[in-house]
């Protein structure tokens, strides 16, 4: 049984995963990777146990007392003093358990609830500022929408067209990949050979009065976590359990979460009905192919299948050399039972993907020095186990030392940091995370994730995957074409190969009936068996052969079979290579770009916070705008010219001719990451103004297009150019300007 | 009733078209574009019919001939030199009655036979170079591939980006479009406001044996056209019916089709087996969005309505003015009943859609003046009645003499010339045809088809339509949020209102129980009926007045209501925006430019025909090819250190480091299109080859680079080149050249 892992997607299973830290599931089976659940149990953060202890003990405290405090009354004779003084003891103690109340609480919002609050009032003005400027719009919002669902208003679209062409340039062109793009819709044989008919589901559990569907780890995951956060009377043992709950969440087979939801009590959340038990629900979108209704399709999951399948031509095209890779961008799909999360969940999304086919025997890459001296954050398996956190480290060494399983998988993370944080990721909030072995399919070599850290933690935007032979092998298995490569050698290669010859003549006079299964079984001996036959057979003369096909044992004699090793020469060796996978999650990219490139800054007059995104010109949606400093015919005239440069030049931009005010203008384009703007405020030369530092510069009509052409293509920076053109300080002008 | 016309898709039959050319179909329905067919009758050609009857009367004078030998022959004592006299007329007649075949053969052959047949071979020729060079591969082709899907292969896909991004620079930069990126996954109640749901579809015929499906249109055109090619005893009366149901097929109705199918005993193409009555099909692919099962969503089959439904937030965007418009790029899907024509009916395809919103009262552009002077092929309706063919017109007539309804429109028909012949369509076979009234919906103003002629004839590959408010209207009152727009006037305007004031004692004490009905009629008249009824109560005094609601007519009296207008200040006019929508189908565009781009040459050695596409360097797959003259280190360090420069420049390109003979290496990259070579044969300058001319002109090192990226940034052209850098003549270079 074989599985298959993609990103985005899911964690499948391996078959082969008793090695693992965490239970095997019974059944076998897909599960997707929530994005925050880590699979380390968790121990409970020290000061937690402590002040969790301190309370038990208050509260102990406060319950012997007021045991106290009832007996003195109900004896007769007590003094009232000595009444008195125990009341006022029990007092003290519970003034002394609520603070230990109010202690723990805080102990632990610090770990999710004011923190996350702050968190989440980020992400409130982040989003409320996106969907106010059309960056995205939920889709089809006037029929009130559908959950998954966003279109790309005029400035997010023109971000992602941003990236997308820079993706296109820094992997496709940069590495001469073969670019391909291949439909969405696709045949059932082919998502059969990939698994994902199969095995491409989530487990879903159904309000059984109203049909309501949810996500199962979704519920489990909310209670534990509601429970840690806010029943502070959890004892010690129920922590490590609702911590241990959500570590394993990924793991739990179907029965395995029915039993904890029934034995948690948990209930459908809007109605509080009981619920079914957890079934696999295929997250594909199903189709039917032509008129006829008997051919099953799929939107595809993702758009490495279209790559695989074209292989064979694919590797013609290069000349049948290795290394090549192919790549694509397209839209895939996944028919989530409850999206959560925003941007970050989707129902359909853009991936780009490449697949790098190489040699599994050589994995070493000509252009790894290029990157080798990269130091970014890495995330190693070994740190994750041992509890520690992400730290600095040079790619070079991360793969000398086997940390990175291979040349070839180094080399491209260190081309998606370089390409992450050119658009504008913060480093700081990069890193790399390398799979855990219960996370990885079990034919994948090595894996290791771009997560970036968000409001919602940290997201896996990128995957990059040593596959080994897995994909090309399936569809190769399912279609009977070979997907496979040839290295020629340059003179033919003497090897050794077995040769097993059993003598017929003596399995049939032994074994009648029986001997064609005898001889199968033989010549199916790998050269291991073979060899120790061979040796058993030459000191003892017969040796004891299982036959599964029989279900028995038999004994072979010497003069039943001989085994050798032969010398040949050989021309060539056939092999099927092994792909290299980074997957890119578009979506999601943009979206932590847009929470790193928000701040907001006082505005002119202190009375209010201007929100501003700070694009780098590379994805700015729009490149500069052009503003008449006052509403007169001659300024607007010479803006016609500039903006005519400006479309001769190919530089995007927009006109402001509105009579707002120019600082109300100006905060106008910082709200959607304009990084430059022009302003005419004589008909000889204009000001440009840049959107973070507020420095302004004065160029000539003739050269203003020029400049602004010279940044967006990198050819020159900001600093250049205030050094070369006259400048004045923002503020000043900015008095000047405003009205 | 209403009807929704999109492009690709589909001409939607308007509900109120008794003025058409064309026999009304009895249920309105909507039925596919077929390409080739053209909806006038066409007059079988003068020489086909004269042809046609001379066959029959020499046919006839043979029948009669031999009618005549046989009765000599029959008539005892009939001198034998009689008979052989008969005879020899019997025979001549027969070579004549069988020149006159064969004239009537050629005749009909050059409308379709043997000029299809070097259409056909062109054709094969191009598609077996695509295929071969993978510009293109039949989708999941391993697994025996999808009928109608296609994969864009290396240099297929590369050319299709340089298509998109130059839509992009022509379309969405130059005229500041506000650009938006929907899902494909369209919930029903969108579809079902646009008319998708219930009219997009095909009508289809069932193999009543095999369930094997065709459409219907398709077997009665194949029937017919065979009919017309093949048989040559064809009645001019059946000529003429032929001919006929191929012009009105698009409008047949299921039962009409069905009764031809019939009446001419058409059964299934590949079983023979009798065929269902037709019955309609729809093209969308349906999927169900979320688990439920419940909700039911469509792969869009257009772009277009991703933006109409959003048009309330891009207006705001746009400041609350107009005209303004939207684009879109993105795929589309038709699940087509059986995909015929290779690359032009497909069933996934990428659609780059317009949509300009503009006040129905004020369609004037005031870039039109950029575009009135071009003069291309036009085809208005007229001459299409008229039986002419296109002819070249200058569009600023065409609008000033209302040929083409509006500016808007017309300037979108000019800017759509540009954008084509920019990419290498022929302007010689590209021409821009009107809709007859019959193929456009009622409420569309206007319709012209961008139509590119290649091997399958003229392909509708942009449809540039004048949609009036009707998609703006159906959301609207599908999900009861008003998609309008206001125009605000400078100074409030007055105008006048009708004021209706029943008088409701009069009524009541005439008409009882019927009062709130007479009322209601009454406050119901549009101006001139209540101007006419007052004209004649203050005439006569009473007036007839017919109320439907009570199925009689009754007696109005000059006391019971008083009729009058009021003048009354408004503010604003509240309107909704027509929308002009050029549309393009990406891919039909890509296979024509493939056809117009195609053309062979004799090898070196005039032994072999050599493939060439002529692409322009704007949409070449890949711009040069690097090429070390022969193979020794110097000169491919010399091609790496350009291949660096090009690649810093942003200039796509491959380097061929094998053996193969320069002349072998040129010919491989002009059957790819690729328009420059720089052959490295020195280690301080380079040769750079052109494409179609073979010209050459030597550049330093350092130039190389810089030389390509001014032809390619469409700065300089080939020939500034060879005016500027020595040159040598391409056989020269090629005879010192060829090993």
């Amino acid at each position: 049984m074989r599985f298959v892992s993609h990103f985005f997607a899911t964690t499948y299973i391996s078959a082969t995963r008793s090695k693992t830290l965490l239970p095997v599931s019974a059944s076998l089976r897909l599960l997707s990777s929530a994005v925050f659940a880590t699979s380390i149990p968790l121990p409970m953060a020290a000061s937690e146990e402590s002040l969790r202890l301190a309370l038990t003990e208050k509260q102990a405290a406060v319950d012997a007392q007021a045991d106290a405090v009832r007996n003195l009354k109900a004896r007769s004779g007590t003094p009232q003093a000595e009444i008195e003084a125990a009341v006022d003891a029990l007092n003290n103690l519970k003034l002394e358990a609520g603070a230990a109340a109010r202690r723990l609480q805080a102990a632990l919002s610090s770990n999710g609830g004011s923190a996350a609050g702050s968190r989440e009032a980020f992400r409130q003005a982040v989003v409320n500022t996106l969907e106010r400027r059309l960056f995205y719009i939920p889709s089809f919002k006037i029929y009130r929408g559908v959950a998954g669902l966003y279109d790309y208003g005029p400035p997010g679209c023109a971000v992602k067209s941003n990236v997308l062409a820079f993706w296109r340039q820094h992997f496709v062109l940069e590495e001469n990949m073969l670019e391909v793009d291949c439909p969405c819709v696709t045949p059932e044989i082919v998502l059969k050979a990939s698994g994902h008919v199969d095995k491409f589901t989530d487990l879903m559990v159904k309000d059984e009065k109203t049909g309501m569907c949810y996500r199962a780890d979704h519920l489990l995951k909310d209670f534990c976590k509601e429970k840690l956060e806010k029943d502070l009377t959890l004892s010690s043992e129920k922590v490590t359990e609702f911590k241990h709950v959500i570590a394993v969440l990924d793991d739990l087979s179907a029965e395995q979460l029915g039993a904890k939801l029934k034995e948690y009590g948990i209930t459908a959340p809007d109605t509080k009905n009981p619920l079914s038990d957890p079934y696999p629900f295929n997250l594909m979108f199903q189709t039917s192919i032509g008129p006829s209704g008997l051919s099953p399709g799929f939107m595809r999951p993702e758009t490495a299948q279209g790559i695989f399948v074209n292989f064979k031509d694919l590797y013609y095209y290069n000349g049948k050399k290795l290394p090549f890779a192919a790549a694509q961008i397209g839209q895939a799909f996944r028919n989530e039972i409850s999206p959560r999360q925003g941007l970050l969940r989707v129902r359909e999304f853009t991936l780009a993907e490449i697949e790098h086919f190489v040699d599994p025997d050589d994995k070493s890459h000509p252009k790894f020095s290029d990157v080798a001296e990269l130091e970014f954050l890495m995330f190693p398996r070994g740190e994750q186990l041992a509890g520690k956190s992400a730290s600095p480290m040079i790619l070079g060494k991360a793969v000398s030392k086997g940390i990175v399983n291979n040349e070839t998988l180094g080399y491209f993370i260190g081309r998606v940091y370089l390409f992450l944080t050119h658009l504008g990721i913060d480093k700081d909030r990069l890193r790399f995370r390398q799979h855990l072995p219960n996370e990885m399919a079990h034919y994948a070599a090595d894996c290791w994730d771009a997560e970036i850290e968000c409001s919602y933690g940290w997201i896996e935007c990128v995957g990059i995957a040593d596959r080994s032979a897995y994909d090309l092998q399936a569809h190769s298995e399912k279609s009977g074409i070979p997907l496979i490569a040839h290295e020629i050698f340059s003179e033919a290669r003497e090897v050794e190969k077995l040769v097993i010859v059993p003598s017929k003549k003596e399995l049939g006079l032994e074994f009648k009936g029986d001997q064609k299964m005898v001889v199968e079984a033989l010549e199916a001996m790998n050269e291991k068996e073979a060899m120790d036959m061979k040796t058993t057979l030459e000191s003892k003369g017969e040796v004891d052969f299982h036959v599964c096909t029989l279900g028995k044992t038999v004994s072979i004699k010497k003069n039943m079979i001989s085994i050798g090793l032969e010398k040949k020469k050989e021309h060539q060796r056939v092999f099927t290579p092994s792909v290299i996978e980074p997957s890119f999650g578009i979506g999601r990219i943009i979206y932590c770009l847009f929470e790193h490139s928000f701040y907001t800054r006082p505005s002119k007059a202190e009375d209010e916070q201007l929100n501003v995104f700070s694009f780098p010109p590379l994805v700015a949606p729009i490149k500069c705008t052009v503003l008449p400093l006052v509403k007169i015919q001659k300024f607007d005239d010479v803006a016609k010219v500039i903006a005519k440069s400006l479309t001769a030049a190919g530089i995007s931009h927009i006109m402001d001719t509105t009579g707002t005010s120019i600082g109300k203008r100006y905060a106008r384009t910082d709200e959607i990451g304009v990084p430059f703007a022009i302003t005419v405020d004589s008909t000889t030369s204009i000001t440009i103004r840049e959107r973070d530092s507020k420095q302004q510069i004065r160029v000539s009509i003739d050269e203003a297009a020029l400049v602004m052409k010279e940044i967006i293509d990198g050819q020159s920076t900001w600093g250049d150019m205030v050094w070369r053109y006259p400048t004045h300080s923002a503020t000043h002008a900015e008095d000047e300007l405003m009205e």
